[in-house]
């Protein structure tokens, strides 16, 4: 967990803002402005669903450069399946950003969440963004996390610190998403910034690696949404010798973004609506990484055991159904299956006789299941929820 | 649908029992013994998990001749997660079968479905063996139906009759599985017993064929269990000129064939424990049937479609993330989808009017989403089922 508890209000050089401006017919906040002081270095991860929202082609298209000024978030519509008018709408949202801040187009991020399938009202939206270009301020990191959300219960912050080359380094991110669960309003974003001084170079792998050991690595019901958008910007406010790849500095930030990254992840994991447990789904014995993400994304994604730990219940057909399934040519007879320490298969027949302790750790709100292969050395943790009532009445009752 | 409207009693050459040997604490029947009155023409086609029942495993051992004579089930109890023990009860099973029949051993088929992680309980199934042969009946293929059940509401059976080469042929089947729902009392079983006269070597093509367009194209969960079998057998009463691969007659019976089991299929989906809806996934334009078959299944699994299903949201955000998320190189611009005859997309695009249409199709027990990819020629059809709050209640609470 990071080091800095306290909720942050804001991370040195950046300004920010939330508004409402009227996309959401509840009039909470709907869009979000994030400014650095200066051009900060940029690096993204963006959804691998072959339907992208234009939003994600035009940011895509300015974090090429690695540098970027400002980003603009509107949540309520998640300008996806509109086409190129969708893209103009995304260009546009930048270039009335850049003219409110003074700065060019290209140096901004455009991100949208909400409804699918429904052009972006740009009225509102101009007026959104010069609400909130009025609006900046440096401690107003809460006012931009509430803008961003949808189904959320409430705003995502994560921070920490730490020391590069004798200078004090700030990171907080900023995250909404509660899984992808209502695609109406779905989407998961995420905006970590920092005021170390890093090369774009150093800062891309950095991020792809972090998003890939939390974002990457938590599923609430298998599917990606057609905006999903981690970005890190650094602004190098900090003033520690600017950070290089494979240079000093690298390994310590990496962790603590990495930190920040999974505390949000996990949040988004925790905020599943109708969620009750957070499950740590845990591989080890495997040959390779990715067999064991197989294995866990198989286990975490499937239907039956995702009921299972809603229901507490122990039952080891359900784990051993889905690790068989997982298209890893795994040895029934060498796989051991413990929930939390208590072990539940042992070389792939059943220990039947610790039910009622088993039964305990399902209880608790979060416990890990932990699978070993027996056929390797790698191993990987992947994290999600369970599957109850309240996913059925929101996912299928929300339009009505 | 089969042109033989009327539940058939038997196959000519077959006898069947159902008993009850106290394996289901209900009380109900459990245990299920089909006989040819000579060896038959055998193929099989098994689970592709790689936890497999070692009755699974004794099957496909004594399948592998291309003739068997007889078939038990035992339903209550999976056999599966049971080890090198588990083994010696599945032949055990056959050795007890054989000695009442005066057959081989190698000849039986052994199936089990029911709780995983438990052994069998041999000595009530070597009463039932004994009981179900001496019950054999040519006309008792209910009884048979209502044996091999678990969670099923019901039993299902299937048949067709056909001409090969001036004879008549007759085919029925039955089958057990409502998805792969409950795995405690899990598995998907099938048994197809014809007439026909056909060689081992043109049955088994056509019974893998068949299961492909059949069994292969359902999904309740998109969970496999450790059970899941198809057998046919084929014993030649019917007196035709025996069907060779390519040669007279293997068109018309690979058809009846597949069209028993398909009928079979959909009463599975259908018979999906709080399934409201039964949903064809229709893709068509697909650069190759295997693209078409990825992308009809992501849709059809796809928790959120599921929802939407259960909840007649003709929302088309679900359809498009899901096709997108499919892992095939889908053209947003080019993809149309329709409710029915309901068009919600075209060429990428939300068609906004007609919603009202589209809730009615939805509405219907039964109806059709159609995905054209516009990429090429290829189409498949899968079969789905909504996802309600009834699922969640028997899968969670079914304990308790």
């Amino acid at each position: 967990m990071p080091r800095q508890v306290k909720t942050p209000t804001g991370v040195p050089g950046f300004r920010f803002a939330g508004v409402a401006c009227g996309i959401k017919q509840s009039g909470r906040k709907d869009l979000a402005l994030i400014a650095s002081e200066g051009p900060a270095a940029a690096a993204a991860v963006f959804t691998k669903n072959r339907v992208k929202s234009p939003s994600v082609t035009a940011g895509a298209r300015h974090v090429r450069s690695g540098r970027l000024q400002a980003v603009v978030v509107n949540s309520g519509n998640a300008n996806a399946c509109t086409g190129p008018g969708g893209l103009r709408d995304a260009e546009a949202m930048c270039a009335e950003t850049a003219r409110h801040l003074g700065i060019d187009a290209g140096q901004v991020l455009p991100s949208s969440t909400g409804i699918i399938g429904v052009r972006l009202p740009m009225d509102k939206i101009n007026r959104g963004i010069a609400a909130a270009a009025a609006a900046l301020a440096p401690d107003a990191l809460q006012d931009a996390a509430q803008a961003i959300m949808t189904t959320d219960n409430g705003p995502k912050i994560a921070a920490a610190t730490c020391r590069v080359g004798g200078r004090t380094v700030h990171i907080a991110g900023i995250a909404k998403g509660a899984g992808m669960i209502a695609p109406n309003m779905a989407t998961m974003l995420c905006y970590v910034l920092t005021d170390a001084a890093v090369a774009p170079a150093a800062l891309r792998p950095m991020v792809r690696r972090a998003t890939d050991a939390t974002f990457h690595a938590i599923t609430v019901d298998g599917d990606t949404s057609t905006n999903d958008t981690v970005l890190c910007l650094a602004n190098g406010v900090a003033g520690n010798s600017r950070i290089t790849r494979g240079g000093e500095g690298e390994d310590v930030l990496e962790r603590e973004i990495t930190r920040v990254m999974k505390e949000l992840a996990l949040k988004i994991v925790a905020d599943g609506e109708g969620t009750t447990k957070l499950v740590e789904v845990r591989v080890d014995g495997a040959r390779s990484v990715a067999e064991a993400r197989k294995v866990a994304f198989t286990v975490a994604n499937s239907k039956l055991v995702k009921t299972a730990f809603f229901g507490q219940d122990p039952n080891i057909g359900r784990f051993m159904m889905a690790i068989g399934n997982a298209g890893v040519p795994v040895v029934e007879e060498a796989i051991d299956v413990a929930l939390g320490r208590v072990k539940v298969v042992r070389r792939g027949l059943a220990v039947g006789t610790r039910e009622s302790a088993a039964v305990k750790v399902m209880q608790r709100p979060s416990f890990t299941v932990h699978i070993s292969l027996g056929m390797g050395d790698a191993s990987t943790s992947v994290w999600t929820s369970d599957l109850g009532h309240e996913y059925v009445r929101i996912n299928s009752d929300y339009r009505t």
